[in-house]
């Protein structure tokens, strides 16, 4: 079990597609569960397979407990279990010593990029990187298990 | 992932508490997802956790998906979860080469015992000890999810 404790940025477009990520991996995502109390997901990650438990968010804190599970096993439960898949290609940015993951949305969410940097403390201190806009932590539309409800193009 | 095979018998309770088991075991369980179409169970065993996530029966089958996770995390996800728990103790017992789970139930459910025989078919033959009585394998309100829901006492 762990304390996830985050802020979400809008990024601005223009500027973002200069940058160079250090690296990307390619997320498909879907959900057994999405209700404002938990939300029960399933990721694969390139090779790897997750199911991860989130709690309701209060102030930019979650609880989360996350197990990694054989990628065929998520692939079926994917498909026998959830309906709306999100697909996204993750960037990994590193900005002043801070790790920033940057989410490219596909499909029904395409035209959205949100970056988000873990903190361990809500409280914590960080340099914003010029590439990010708006801070969106507090907005629920922004929420993975939101946007497989409403997606981004829908909006 | 796994297709579980499955019947179940309510047991004679006059001639079960004769039987001596080969062993038995403590099982606390919630339920973080009970509807018709899948179930996400956590449960202790002793002093292992796990996370299950079970399809629709059909038949005498369903498919799922069980995973060990720290017992520490499955009580935590159990009290910050789940609202209805179920307590009970599973007894182990062989009969005629066959293993029987015999699930003996406390709390709300208390006066319920129920035996379970798992199947590599849905035709597989065995035979039924005399400590069985009636097969319950497609009634509903004998599933584990349905009796946190409206447990043994209240029927």
């Amino acid at each position: 079990m762990a304390i996830e404790i985050e802020h979400k940025y809008l990024v601005n477009l223009d500027i973002w597609k200069n940058i160079i990520p250090d690296k990307s991996v390619e997320i498909r995502q879907a959900y057994l569960q999405t209700d404002p109390e938990k939300t029960i997901r399933i990721r694969t990650k390139d090779k790897s397979g997750f199911i991860t438990i989130k709690g309701k968010t209060v102030g930019a804190s979650r609880l989360e407990f996350e197990y990694e599970i054989p990628i065929a096993d998520a692939n079926e439960l994917i498909n026998a279990f959830c309906s709306n898949l999100i697909e996204k290609t993750r960037h990994i940015v590193t900005h002043d010593s801070n790790i920033w993951e940057v989410d490219e949305f596909k499909g029904l969410n395409e035209g959205l990029i949100v970056a988000e940097i873990e903190l361990t403390s809500e409280d914590e201190k960080y340099s914003i990187p010029n590439w990010l806009d708006k801070n969106v932590t507090d907005d629920p539309r922004y929420t993975n298990s939101n946007l497989t409800i409403k997606p981004f193009k829908a909006w």
